[in-house]
């Protein structure tokens, strides 16, 4: 008999009835002889709520205060699920981070897990229960709730399914699978039947909102059997798979835009090392998380330095910055929330030339401007004006012919 | 430097502007350098939203998973509250009863405290902190998430006050104090400036809303100093003391009323010892609770008797009555919703004679039928027709003179 972990996001519990239907879903699995363990998110809208409410108290709630507060939604949608699961005539049990002993650091809203302890989850497991688990929310060693940051409950899914060495990890969400583009802004999008971890990290890493991208590395990391569905339909989804497990190989995966990025810009540093050291030092004691960053040096011995980091984290990194202004000596720091981060994902990228410079001529064509530029094997990301972020994931995926299956490259 | 611990009701914490009210008004008992312990309850309504939600899933939702769903009402509360405090410039801290330790039994929807740890509280008080806690919830010693019963956040409030050997403990609520009776239903109902612990007890379980009985119970046992009163306007409410603090003796304190009561008949049970015993285990053992218990004997050498319990157990208790009829031997059960609890209560009645009678007589001249009688020194319960509740106290509140502050009993 093996073990399943489900995850169910929050528009898949957003109300009584939608939880009653992924109630039927989880019992059909454990009917079939599995033993099922389910993560489940905040009713869908009740994080916002809560959030909603604590700024009508608060401009800036301490963020141990907004865990307390946030953990709430999950513990709600639990309790509904393992209800619901028990008037089906099936043993459940839901059960807190806390409870689980999902232990993780003391980084408040962004948390990481650190352990996770399977004595509780086996032990349910064993009387035969369906176990329902709160995502997104952990404790650290002194008793203190903490959540994983949104969207996060991806992450609790396979952690827990790569403790248990779980068959396979399911996540259920709102739409199919995984596709080439966001379908409901690219024309011809198209539902990918698999895909590799790494062009996943990349595209969950991009805005791609369909899996959280700490939750694709885990299961990279731990080889995780992962799968994409819908939880309203029936259908295959999308595999993540190894990348020796993909028989025939695209050059070009997907396209995908992140608008949720703001771009830092120092000028006036001066051209000294370590300088560019105690910068992001700062802002990764912060546990600020930066993305691109670009260098120019002038004539004049001074450079400027550029970087992407999250919309949210914006205010926070000026502030952070500005507070080492006279330490490292630069003349000015500007914020710009105007930008969004293009990026070209594929496997195959690494064994043929020219998708960077086919990229860079459909977006000079559209008239798009590029302001910086970062690469790696399997991706190449630019970033542009926001309002421009549409046309530009369109004319890639277009010229990549993303919407057949059989697309190839030619240079 | 003492300490105090306040308790704010659901209503006093209904929204955020009245959160924002409560946290200045525990700012200002810190600022007068008091030690501040605040239990919270949920916000207003939001517990009848969760149990609404939980019945949409189903009619019967395990209870150990309804505790988890309600004690979110709580975690949600004392973070918005821990909020609303910090945004004054003080130190907050929320502590849900897990973290706080609140240990209580296992009998979930209606658990008992076994013990509280100190610890975490007053190491978050040496630092400064106004430490904010749940009320209702608790946890057992296998980390089960358990709540202690509708309103018993109160509760919650005189066993930590005990706990911490609080120099008082100050009960917030909608209304001023505790009066002579319902002041929304009966004409001339008056404020109470203090009342004994006995009186408070036989209020509180007889309907009085003003405070859980559980809470007075532990205020008695402990001496905890408790007093009731508005969180809304200014004003010294109502101290419960002890007897022997109260100079001028009244003969009697109030009358009340309990519409949450029903009645259980059984009819043609065998006259032999021991009968009663075996009914009355089979329902402490689901953890039921009995109020009051007559017992006829009649010619046949069979008896009837009639207890009564919660409306809300009604439907429990005639099944687990009915399963063991076999047992016992009896002809049949009936349950009865209809019925209401009236009750005179007054420390001074010891020593007083008559007030039994005069009380009888008023019903009697008011047309209203007696079905049960209980009586114990410093109170007198008839079990009537619901209907005829309101008027049943307006009639007992009149004979006594309880309007005015000098009512004395001529007999």
């Amino acid at each position: 008999m093996g073990v399943i972990v489900q995850k169910y996001g929050g528009t898949s519990v957003a109300d009584s009835q939608k939880i009653k239907n992924v109630a039927k879903r989880i019992t059909q699995s454990h009917k079939d002889g599995n033993s099922v363990v389910v993560v489940v998110s905040a009713m869908g809208g009740s994080t916002d709520q809560l959030i909603k409410l604590a700024h009508e108290i608060s401009d800036k709630p301490p963020e141990r205060e907004l865990d307390m507060l946030l953990s709430t939604g999950e513990q709600v949608s639990i309790a509904l699920l393992a209800m619901a699961v028990s008037k089906l005539g099936f043993h459940a049990i839901s059960l807190t981070g806390n409870q689980v002993g999902i232990i993780t650091d003391g980084f408040y809203s962004n948390a990481r897990i650190k352990s996770i302890n399977n004595d509780r989850i086996l032990s349910e497991l064993d009387q035969g229960k369906i176990v329902i688990l709160a995502g997104f929310q952990g404790i650290t060693i002194d008793d203190e709730i903490t959540t994983l940051g949104r969207g996060a409950s991806d992450t609790t899914a396979v952690a827990v399914a790569a403790s248990l060495n779980a068959d396979r990890c399911e996540i259920y969400t709102d739409v199919d699978g995984v596709y080439t583009s966001d379908p409901r802004v690219v024309k011809g999008a198209r539902k990918l039947d698999q895909i590799t971890y790494d062009e996943m990290l990349e595209m969950a890493g991009l805005g791609t909102k369909v899996l959280h991208s700490r939750c694709v590395e885990l299961a990279k990391k731990f080889e995780v059997p992962l799968s994409v569905r819908s939880s309203f339909h029936k259908g295959e989804g999308t595999i993540i798979v190894k990348e020796s497990k993909i028989m025939e190989e695209v050059v070009v995966s997907g396209v995908t835009s992140d608008k949720d990025q703001a771009k830092v810009s120092l000028i006036g540093l001066p051209d000294t090392p370590g300088m560019a050291a105690e910068i992001f030092q700062a802002l990764a004691d912060a546990s600020i998380n930066i993305d691109m960053i670009i260098q120019n040096a002038s004539q004049d011995g001074t450079a400027d330095l550029s970087f992407t980091t999250a919309e949210k984290d914006l205010d926070k990194t000026v502030e952070i910055v500005s507070r080492i202004k006279e330490k490292v000596g630069f003349n000015s720091v500007n914020g710009d929330f105007n930008i969004a981060k293009v990026s070209v994902i594929g496997i195959g990228m690494k064994s043929h030339v020219g998708i960077a410079s086919k990229t860079f001529r459909v977006l000079a064509d559209a008239g798009i401007n590029i302001q910086m530029i970062s690469t790696s094997e399997i991706k190449i990301s630019c970033v542009i004006k926001e309002d421009q972020t549409e046309n530009a994931v369109q004319v890639i995926h277009d010229v990549f012919e993303l919407g057949h299956v059989d697309n190839k490259v030619s240079n």
